[in-house]
Formats: structure tokens, sequence, C-alpha cells
């Protein structure tokens, strides 16, 4: 009330920070369906929930984000009362290798855990880019054994498909840093050079948006981007990098194919050949849980950015061609990715904890869906109850009532305005159907239900076809006591 | 690998930040299950979701926490790339204002709104008092009808018993913001004195904690609380601190009582008639709803302490009496609340939008269930398929797939511990069973189950009823073909 007056000419924009969304009824329903058919995926095989807060110690956390050119960025970031420095988290997984180095002796290992829940990253925003989405996380932490790892890749397979992606329609591209690292050695680089080494990783992960050409000029002196903006290049020799580009290139059209062609490669070195031992073994376990060469593949270029994988890693594909808005074929981008990471624990403990694990994207998931045609059907509205007497609006919540007891979402139009506004507002509000009582159908013991989908559906149509609109009356009088069974009835004939 | 050799003896502490927590399954299940049956509710009553970000920009998500002391404090802020200060929201009604009035002229209105997620405040931890908790809101924006507070209240009942508080363990108390004005306007106090009123307002909202006597002292020069920090009164006259005792003290046992006792406290007021007759509006409207007096009262003790609210204000109470930790006797706190908050979008558009609302606290409605002994029962582990032989692990692997075919959970020991740790770690996974197959099994097509639940309720009882254990064997050799039967079996026997 004292409000009502200070307000000033100074009033605020309301508008929603940049990089964030509002997500209406539509979005969420199909979110929380992807979510909780991923997750029921992720608890069948054996993964319990474990939810950790948004906000992580930032030393805790660590930055681990695959943006090196900004060390200090891509996380939000605040000063606690007591001095410390706080973090959003900006994945799923640094969360829990907190968790589980604060809990390990008390922990059941290995740790089976799953999450879903939002992430954050302080990052410049763009076309489908936020800064707040969410991820569906299953990570098996205490198992160094590669049968981890092909579980983490079949499982994620099948939460893909749990979701609504179609097999044949996605594939979980695997392969592992040890190969990578085998070959560098194989070549003579030494491995604890830690820029040349990230610096090959980081060349080997554009291949997809660079082609051969642009990942040859990264691996050796750099490469001048469209703006003109130069990026260093690693600095091998001109045979090192025809090595490293076959390696990339070795990937066949199965997993068996492919392991043959990486011994060619790789080169012999114990790392090289400790990872071709891995994939192998990954590969058993896939087969004895019946995932085909439709679902997962062996692809050595694939490297994932995130610095701190150690061995395996995986990143799942959409196969079906998408058209951005301008009508332009464009790489879909991965759907989710995982891999080991054996050492992040380890940050903590001073001792090794091997962990593996797979991220699903939500938003990605309902793009893939979007893009394969697999989109959800709309929502439909509570049915309306029209306010034609101002002073009946005690039996119109009865009526309310009535229906919400028989489990019919319905509500009492609570607005101020006429008939002809009320009608629209239901019509906006996706309502099946109205229900409407003046003062006149009240003194009979009637009320009138009106068919908004057949009304909406006359409208659209030139041609209307008399008998199935007699079969099927766009409006209908019926006792006030058999308001509820005839609301169900109607109900049962729109859908 | 180049991390392994990096680490140093200043190691990150794994901690979580203070005030924030780690959640584990048994807390999510019966989260997840309070927040899908209070959200079934809302949708019910033609309440659609709509979730806002984490983030909001600091000036459009205003100050109205009720903690006067420190104006700035409260919301965890931080200074955007671009200089705009950002907060998380510390509440789900804030966050909703902005929305609708950025969406103002395309939106559907009267809106009607639910929504569930996290708020952030940035308090002073302390025992059950975390600064990242869940709320459970429904809003209904547009509507000046006394109707929709009526129906925030009715379903806000609903919603409490939905997830499980049972009928007379509650009860929603409500009153009206308007009849203390009134009453502050009869006795000559110019309402436009904000701090003055305020002070009156933070008084009366102290009741519970301090009793009348507390009050007493708060309206007139002041208290000086146990730590001997004095707080400033409103400084009203002795007759007028008696006027508004009496206010407080006039809840009778029905709504009705009420209403008349309310009659004689307030005074002659414009402003205490429209209060009056607002909330003999929703006595009407709870009627035609079947909301009965025990489960909505009419209390001028409530004010609820957020700034924003102007007219009908509702707080839900816990009836079952409370133990704390150290066996006292303890008032258990509201469990949701809400109210008319007609000047929140106005902040925006300087036209007001009228709006009430209704949130419930997940925690809270957790505790109540505690506090009420309507726990969840603990959540069953997976089957553990044991590993007795390294080499067989693929056979393992695909017991597993055709168990989590039939929509068994399961998982294979990923470990590298030998059988005694695996049954006990089975046992600290809550598992049901496990499934044991060594080389002679496999060798006879044949494997073990062995009952853990038994097993445990064996352990545990003195006297075993021996006919009741040959019925239920503890372990039982099935063929390796019926696997999936024989583990349904027992799990139905389990149960």
């Amino acid at each position: 009330m004292t409000k009502a007056k200070n307000a000033t000419p100074n009033r605020p924009l309301a508008r929603v920070p940049r990089g964030f969304l509002d997500r209406r009824a539509q979005t969420l329903a199909a979110e929380r369906d992807v979510v909780e058919k991923v997750l029921q995926v992720y608890e069948l095989w054996g993964y319990e929930r474990l939810d950790t807060p948004s906000f992580e110690y930032a030393d805790a956390l660590g930055k681990f984000l695959p943006d090196q050119d900004r060390p200090n960025e891509g996380v939000f970031a605040l000063e606690d009362d007591d001095g410390q420095w706080m973090s959003l988290r900006y994945d799923l997984t640094a969360p829990l290798a907190r968790f589980v180095a604060q809990h390990w002796d008390g922990l059941t290992k290995p740790f089976r855990r799953c999450a879903a829940g939002p992430v954050w990253r302080n990052e410049k925003p763009g076309p489908g880019r936020y800064r707040e989405f969410w991820q569906c996380d299953a990570d098996c932490v205490g198992s160094p054994r590669a049968e981890a790892d092909a579980e983490a890749i079949a499982m994620g397979a099948a939460a893909i498909e749990a979701a609504g992606v179609q097999r044949g329609h996605y594939v979980v591209n695997v392969s592992n840093r040890k190969l990578l690292d085998g070959l560098l050695a194989h070549i003579g680089i030494d491995l604890e050079d830690t820029q040349k080494r990230l610096g090959v990783l980081r060349a080997v992960d554009k291949l997809d948006r660079l082609g051969p050409e642009g990942v040859e000029l990264l691996l050796g002196h750099g490469r001048k981007d469209e703006s003109g903006d130069f990026t260093k290049g690693a600095g091998l020799s001109s045979p090192a990098i025809a090595q490293v580009l076959a390696f990339t290139a070795a990937q066949k059209t199965t997993r068996a194919l492919t392991l043959d062609a990486l011994s060619q490669v790789v080169g012999v070195t114990p790392l090289g050949q400790e990872g071709i031992e891995e994939l192998a073994a990954i590969d058993a376990t896939l087969k004895a849980l019946g995932v085909g060469e439709d679902q997962a593949l062996f692809d050595p270029a694939i490297v994932r950015g995130l610095e701190y994988y150690t061995g395996p890693v995986f990143e799942a594909e959409l196969l079906v061609p998408t058209i951005d808005d301008k009508g332009q074929k464009v790489r879909f981008g991965s759907i989710g990715s995982g891999g080991r990471y054996d050492d992040l624990v380890m940050r903590f403990r001073g001792e090794r904890a091997p962990a593996t694990g797979f991220s699903l994207g939500v938003s990605r998931l309902l793009a893939a869906l979007a893009a394969t045609g697999q989109e959800r059907t709309s929502l439909a509205g509570p049915v309306v109850i029209i306010v034609l007497d101002q002073n009946a609006i005690a039996g119109y919540m009865r009526m309310a009532g009535e229906l919400r007891g028989a489990g019919i979402a319905a509500e009492v139009y609570l607005g101020t305005s006429g008939l002809k506004a009320q009608l629209k507002y239901a019509d906006r509000r996706q309502s099946p159907l109205v229900v409407l009582e003046g003062s006149e159908e009240r003194a009979n013991g009637v009320v009138t239900l009106k068919d908004l989908n057949l009304g909406a559906q006359l409208a659209q149509s030139i041609e209307t076809n008399q008998a199935w609109r007699s079969e099927r009356p766009a409006q209908i009088e019926v006792p006030r006591a058999n308001l509820v069974i005839a609301v169900q009835d109607m109900l049962a004939r729109c859908r």
C-alpha cells in the first residue's frame, strides 16, 4: 500500500539476464520426461542418486574447463562472508570428486552415482548457448576396470534411447587418450611437455570443425582464422603431423576393424598398447551387454576438451542431418559425452581413485528429439468453468472441486472480463472444453459443455463433415448432477 | 597423467561450502516424491508450469527479504562482465513478477503458474537452516478476487495432504494485512509512516516466539533480548498497544466466530471493513471447495515477514508437537505460506497487477512427514552380481543385462576385492539379493541366488523360526537359463 504511492518513473526493466532462459510448460514437460527416463535407466543399472549443492569452494572445484585462453573465466564465482571463494558448479563431475574425497573412508566402493541438475558456465551466450543448462550424469568411482568404461558407454546408449532417440539416429564414438599419448611418445614427443601435448589434443579436437587441413596447420606452425586471429600451432614436424593425421583417420566400420587399424598407426609403446588393450576389453563387454556397432564405434579422432580425462573418452553424436534457421545443413554437435578421469579425486587425496562416467545434456537431447521428429505432442490445458453469473461463483468453485476429485484438471475463470474474453482465455489456455452455467440453466438444473477442440477443428477445416459433426456435437446440455461423467465422456471423445 | 606427477602436498580440502548440503538417494527419493505430488495438485488446479532461471538482475529482483537489519544482505549477488549485478533468486515469487511484467501483453490472464526449484539465501547457516533449499509455488496473477486467495489456501491444503501430511496434523492460518492497517488507522497512526507501520507488523510477527509480553515491549518503547541487544519499539501508546494485542488474540475455533470477533476489535475504518469482507468471501469459497475448519482457520496474529504482501496472508502450521535433538519440545515453524502481493508487478509496469499465491518448503514438508511418522520406507538397492571368476566377467555383464531387460535394477561388482568384501559391498548397497556363479556352477549350467534381506533378518532375530526359514530359503541354486524368473520370484518373497 505504501509502495504503490512510492512508485517512481525510475522503474526497473523487466528482462531476463543475458544467456538465461524462462522455460514454459511445454518445454518443462518435455524436459521432465527426458530427465525421468534417463534417471530410470541409470537407477536400473545400479547407480544411486546423489545431488551436490550448486556451490563448491573454488579451490575444491578446480579449473578444468576446456577454455584455455581464459583460464580464470568460465565459472560464476563470489566471495563468501568469511573470505572464501565459492563457484557455481560448471559440471556434475568435479563436485562428485569432492564428495568422494570427503567421504572416502565411509563410502561403499565402487560407488555408482547418478544425478540430474543445472550447471552454470560464465561464457559468452549465443544462439542455443546458455549460461545455465541441465545435465544428467552417471559415474562409477573406484573401479579401474575397462568394464566400467564399457558400462558407461552402454548405459549412455540405453539412456539416449530411453529418452526417445531411436537406434540408428545416434552413435557413441569411443577412443582412448592413451592411444594419442602413445603415438606422441612413439614420435618422440616428451609427454611432460604439457603445453605441447595439450596443443596436439586441442588441435585434434577441432577436426570436426576445421577438417584435416585446419588440424594440419594447428599441429604445425599455426593457423589464422577467418577473423585474422592467429592460433599458435603445436610445432610438430611434417612426418609427425602425417602420423597424427593418419591416426585420426583410422576409424573403420566396426570396432574390431578399427582396433586392427589402430595397431598399425599407433606405434609400439607401452602406453599405446595399454590403450588398445583397454579398447579391446571395452569391445568384449559391449558385446556381452548387447551393444551393437550401430550404437557404439571406435573413433580415434575423439579426444574431448576437458583436461581431466586420463583414458577412454566417449562422445554421443546425432547421425541425422540437421538444418539451422537459415536452412543451412549444420553439425548437430554432441548429445552427451564422458570418459575416464582417474586423477580427479587424487587432487584432494593424493592417491589415485579411478573413475569413469557419462554425461547427457538435457537441452541437447531435446534438440535431438526435435531433429529426429520425436517431439512430444502439445499439452492439454485444464477444463475452464466460465463465470456467467458473478454471484454464483461458489457454485462454479464446487464444480471445479468435483472435477479435480475425479482427477480432471479444472479451474474457474477468476478474471473480471465477460463471456467472449473468457472463451478466448480458455482457447489460449488450450482448454479442451468449457463448462457454462447461466441463471436459467441453474434454475433448470443443467450445465452446458462446449468442446473447444472441435470448435478449433471446425474453424480450421473448409469443408465441415456434417455426419461427423452430428456424431460429436460441439456443445451439449447435461444435468448438473452428471457434470463429472459428461466431462469425462467429452474428454474421451476429444482425444 | 601429467597431473599425477604434479600433485603437491598443498591439496585442496574436500568440504562442502557452509550452509550447503549433499543429498543422498534416500533423501532425494523422498524429495522427488513430495515435489511430484505437490506439482500434480497444482496442475490439477489449472496452474501451468513455468521455470525462471537461477539468476535475475538485482534491480529486477528487488529487496523484499524480511531481514530489515541487513537490507543489503540476504542474497548471493555478483557483477556480470557488462557491469550489471545479478542475484540468485531468494524465492520464486519475485522472478515470477519479473516474468509477468516482461510478457504482460502476450500473457493469458489470469495467469496461473506453478514451479518447483531451489532458492538461495545468503544467511548465516544454522541447524536445519541452509543457504539453498527447494520451494514449490503456485501463483495466480491478474485476479483481484478474494476467490483467488481462497483457491490458493485450499490448493495449499490439498498439496500438503497430497505430500502425505494428514488432515488434522496441520492447519492453514489466514489473516489479512488490511485488518491490522485498519486498526492502526482507527487508532490514529499514519500508515504513510512506513517505519512505524513496519515496526508494528514486525512486532506482531514475533508473537509466536516472544509471547504477548515480548510483543507488548516491541510495540511500546522496545525490548532487550537475552544477549543484551536492544530492539527499538514502535512507540505506540498503552491504550493502542492494548488494542493491537486484543486484535491479535481474537482467534476463535471457527472462521465464522473469528470474523464476528474481528468486527469488534478492528474498529470502523474502510480498510478494516475491506479486510473483513475479503475474509468473508474467502470463507464462502473455502466452504464451496470443501475446506473444513480443521484445514483452514482465521488467525489475526498472522502477518508474515515479507514486505510485499498487501492483503490476505496465510501460513501453514504443523499441529503435531515436535521434539528437538535435546529432547526439548519446540515450535515446528511453518510448512508453507503465502498471500496477496498486488504491487510486486507494479514495480516494473507502474500499474497494479493483482496477484496471490502459496509456497511450500520441500524440506519443511519432509520434516513434517518425519514428525508425524509418515516417513518413507528405505530404498532397496540393486541386485549385485558377484565376480567369483575374473575371466567370466562378460558372462556376469550378460546376466545384469538380462535382469535390467526385465526391469530389475542390477549391477556387476566392478571393484578388485574378493568374495567376502563383495558380499559386504552388496549388503551396504542394501541389495536384496546377490547372484553367484563360480566355475563349477558355470560348468553345471546353474547359478546361486543368496537372499540378503533374509540373512539380515536372521542375524537380527534371536529366535529363528525354523518352519518359516525352510519356507523361504536363504540361498537357492537355479538353472542359469531361469535366472530372471528365479530372481523375480525371490524379490517377490523378499517384499
